[in-house]
């Protein structure tokens, strides 16, 4: 299916221009649920918390929402208390539009710390925002919650129950600011198969776990991000709870969805040439692969030799090292796309000849700690002279 | 005093060239103390150690010692049982040469990890090495041990005791893999004032933890970070001790060579072209204000707007937020270069006029908490396209 024509129904979408970016550029968008849905959703750990997050914080504690406005080009963060009156009247605004109660009514905004949000040009938008709502407008959200992304990030995965098949429909931006704890990076997911709330918020937390929690662009968390899932219902199905024979599958499928989303914004990262998945195994336990695996994810210098295709697995090695997990360094293998640089710590190949592998926009690092069973991965990307250019440029 | 003029009783120093690096640079250096030294010293906390650096540790037990001999182009590190027979052979040779026991020699190397070295020339170069030694080639010293340093790195300070004076030369090279504790970053401290053991290795961690573990290049640690203090005694002193009237200023001496020799590693940081001192005040903990000035230092957001000369102050507030640090938004103030730009956590300056004390070559960022009243700074430099260009070109 082409992205252009993805619909779930029972919702729908809106991504317009309200002047907030330059050039008439898309930067205010809705989702609109046509029935109150149950939502959950994760939230930055960021101790300094953008306005519209801590509303949304305060407002996911009920479990229902019918609507989401997103605005890109400013964050609405350390805007004090005039930055909460606005993000309560942007949903006002969308609530009287249309005529529903503005507790479930969710704001996210992405962009520019520390400046008050444009209110005139956000309340006169949003009228025309909900005229434009559309079942088939999905790629106009993807688009207006745009930052320095270079495309909108879409995600469909269907969900056969017994009788019916569901729908699982993400929407995400990210670029920079992606480290450890998910960053400005925002998503919607949407579905159309009936889940009670507990199941849903456990389902949702395992998938971010799963994919945004272990994405690192450039190590910065935002003080924005947001995940938020609704679910509407409108398939019928009798409401999924933990313990239903296909709850286990709506988790799969879930996952599959913020995994790919996690993947774009990791092809996205801001002037990133390579995708990079760091995938560490043979350690002890599960948390001891992930800090591992961090420490190679987050490492310029690991992040500047793939940039160059270059294979300097000492890089590596010195990530791995002070990774502060206790590894043993006469067991570590390390593979770069299927070939073996380090064996039992040691170089396999000094031969200097380029590796070809490496020219891909994909890489794989592996490495085998030798010590146990055990394994995880991170995604990331390389660094580059785009990335310090975007974000020497980006004015404040 | 001339940089080319600096000699310190006892020492003797020689850089010249053995064909580790290409076209003829001086990659070979020895540091010689005319008589047995009492010696001290700080290693990479990496868990995978260079070579050199399993030796110098089992070494430095004894607190004696004589000779160092450096090199650089080559870490020997990840190199097994043949790069810990090459490190002792290192020592062995250059104690046959000068005729002291080799358990009295120290060796360090800088470079690329992985290949082992090329003993071959490196046991030519030994005696020719041996037989330059002289008492005013501390610059061809500093010189032989950089690697994509840009300039050599020396510091002196002289210490009045009673009726004496005595003298501490520090000597360093950085550049890359800068960050937390240490990194490739290798510092040998002279002095003729006479000290003991226990005192000296006190002293040396104290200096240390207060400059080159608050020095942030690129969050990446090495596995070769070294220093070595040698104390000759041959001022003639009466040996200092902790309780000594003088040890509270050798310290302070001490701290001023570190701290000066970091300083000019964040100035010659890879690509860097500003300076940056991140002060942060206002704390309940000198460890809180530690791990915030740390989070600030490590983000590359922050480090891309300085180099972009923009006062994007929200980039620092997300840094704040996400240290870990229990802070309190609206305390929060923000100072760039001395202009306050975030007063009680909320923008104080929105016009968008360009600050020219952002164009300076030094940048002092101070935050203050307003939580209580301890404090501490961290050194970084900006991030460059620069920094980007070194390390993707790095051959390996």
């Amino acid at each position: 299916m082409k992205k252009e024509d993805i619909t779930i129904q029972g919702f729908r979408f809106a991504g317009i221009s309200a002047g907030i970016k330059q050039q008439g550029k898309k930067d205010i968008a809705l989702i609109f649920s046509e029935t109150l849905a149950t939502v959950a959703g994760v939230f930055t750990t960021n101790r300094i918390k953008a306005a519209p997050v801590r509303l949304d914080i305060k407002r996911i504690r009920s479990g229902k929402g019918q609507a989401i406005i997103i605005n890109s080009g400013n964050a609405n963060a350390c805007t004090g208390d005039e930055g909460l009156r606005d993000a309560s009247e942007m949903a006002e605004c969308v609530a009287r539009e249309l005529n529903i109660g503005p507790e479930h009514v969710y704001v996210s905004s992405t962009g520019i710390i520390g400046r008050p949000l444009p209110m005139a040009r956000i309340r006169k938008a949003i009228p025309s925002l909900v005229k434009r709502l559309s079942p088939s407008s999905i790629m106009d959200t993807a688009t207006a919650i745009m930052t320095t992304d270079t495309f909108p990030k879409v995600s469909l995965r269907k969900l056969k129950l017994s009788r019916t098949t569901g729908t699982i429909v993400g929407i995400a931006k990210g670029a920079g600011m992606i480290c450890p704890n998910m960053a400005t990076m925002l998503c919607f997911i949407l579905t159309d198969i009936a889940i009670r709330h507990d199941a849903l918020d456990r389902a949702i937390r395992g998938a971010v776990r799963r994919s945004f929690n272990r994405l690192i662009i450039d190590n910065d968390m935002s003080t924005n991000d947001t995940v938020i899932i609704m679910a509407n219902g409108r398939l019928g199905n009798k409401p999924l709870t933990k313990d239903s024979p296909f709850y286990r599958r709506f988790e799969e499928a879930l996952s599959e969805v913020t995994y790919e989303l996690a993947r774009m914004i990791a092809i996205d990262g801001e002037g990133a040439t390579k995708l990079i998945n760091v995938i560490v195994k043979g350690a002890r336990t599960e948390s001891d692969a992930e800090r591992v695996a961090r420490a190679i994810a987050q490492s310029m210098l690991v992040k500047t030799a793939i940039y160059g295709e270059d294979p300097n697995w000492g890089r590596i090695m010195a990530a791995i090292g002070y990774s502060g997990v206790d590894v043993l360094e006469d067991r570590i293998d390390i593979y770069i796309n299927g070939r073996k640089y380090v064996a039992g710590g040691r170089g396999s190949d000094n031969k200097k000849r380029r590796d070809r592998a490496l020219a891909k926009r994909e890489i794989n690092i592996t490495v085998d700690l030798g010590l146990g069973n055990r394994s995880a991965s991170v995604l990331t990307c390389d660094l580059t002279e785009g990335y310090i250019r975007i974000n020497s440029e980006y004015t404040s």
